[in-house]
């Protein structure tokens, strides 16, 4: 950030701009990325549009730092012993109201980080990377276990098969992902697929 | 359709409303659903406003139309005696090309379609249900081969499998779907959860 832009970030209070961000996001979830409008977080937010373009220079800004701000703090590491457990620890870590929230946030962006590469970082940042990278850790000791094979082809497709599912979910069956339709794929799909054990 | 409606569309040639239609998949594909604007399909396609108003009634009646316009016919039935060959044989039907063109008309609609039932149902028929019945035609196939037993938990997930691979493949690599990826991801991931044999 320059300087000339922490003295303008500086003059809102951090309670503030965390209750700005969070109604970006509500909008996001309610109405997508095209659909939101800098009017819509004025009203939302009790703010001016002045005031909004003034601190943040846009649309694309202040989307982009909502969902940043959003991003989950570290996780703890999950290590229970089996891929099995790790998995299943990991995808019940989530409530179904989170699970929910984040999938309509994921739909409200399809689109839009796909025109938008700074909004596509943020989503990833958001959205993906941390708790994709905390299943690569746990396949990761599973494979240094003997658990899965190192050679496994679906060593590549951890992500897919389960940002997939989660994605799909609400579009192919009308229901919204649940924890318990993440366990059930989980031991249906990806445990299989890396050949690793489900009882 | 009601005999006023009839009368109504009766007005365009089945050339002009083809162009017409598919002016507006483009338009979905680069725009996506909500920045897609009454005025740029008139614009796009050298209409008036008054007149896509008044053959189609307003912005979701005329997408989904275009979309159900769009639905390909019946397929060739696909048997080649293994699951593997069936599954292959599927996807290479449709060229690259033609699912990258799938793959932004999705992400286009993604979101729009969870507020608005008849598109959804539209999307579900072009994109969803078609090639779906076929997947699930050749995997009942492979039960009665006894490729596939019937209890196998991941016969819930194919339709989950294939669509998580094929919709979130460019969020995740950068790298649209294509026929290479979703070859790999087959013989990697669907046929390993289902158990059928690989090589």
């Amino acid at each position: 950030m320059t300087e000339a832009a922490t003295a303008r970030r500086s003059r809102i209070t951090p309670e503030r701009e965390a209750e700005l961000y969070g109604a970006v996001l509500d909008l996001l979830r309610e109405v997508g990325y095209d659909a939101l409008t800098m009017d819509a977080v004025a009203a939302r937010t009790r703010s001016s549009k002045a005031t909004l373009y003034r601190q943040w220079g846009g649309k694309p800004e202040l989307v982009a730092k909502a969902i940043r701000h959003n991003k989950p703090g570290s996780i703890d590491d999950v290590d229970t012993g089996t891929l099995r457990g790790d998995l299943q620890a990991l995808t019940s870590r989530e409530d179904d109201c989170t699970m929910q929230q984040n999938a309509a946030l994921m739909r409200g962006l399809f689109m839009a980080v796909h025109a938008n590469p700074d909004l596509l970082q943020a989503f990833k940042e958001l959205l993906i990377e941390p708790e994709m990278a905390e299943f690569h850790r746990v396949v990761q000791r599973a494979v240094d276990r003997g658990e899965v094979r190192a050679d496994c082809p679906a060593l590549d497709y951890v992500v897919h098969m389960l940002v997939g599912a989660f994605a799909t979910r609400t579009l192919i069956d009308d229901r919204p992902p649940t924890q318990e339709f993440l366990s059930s794929y989980i031991d249906a799909v990806v445990l299989p697929a890396l050949g690793a054990p489900v009882g």
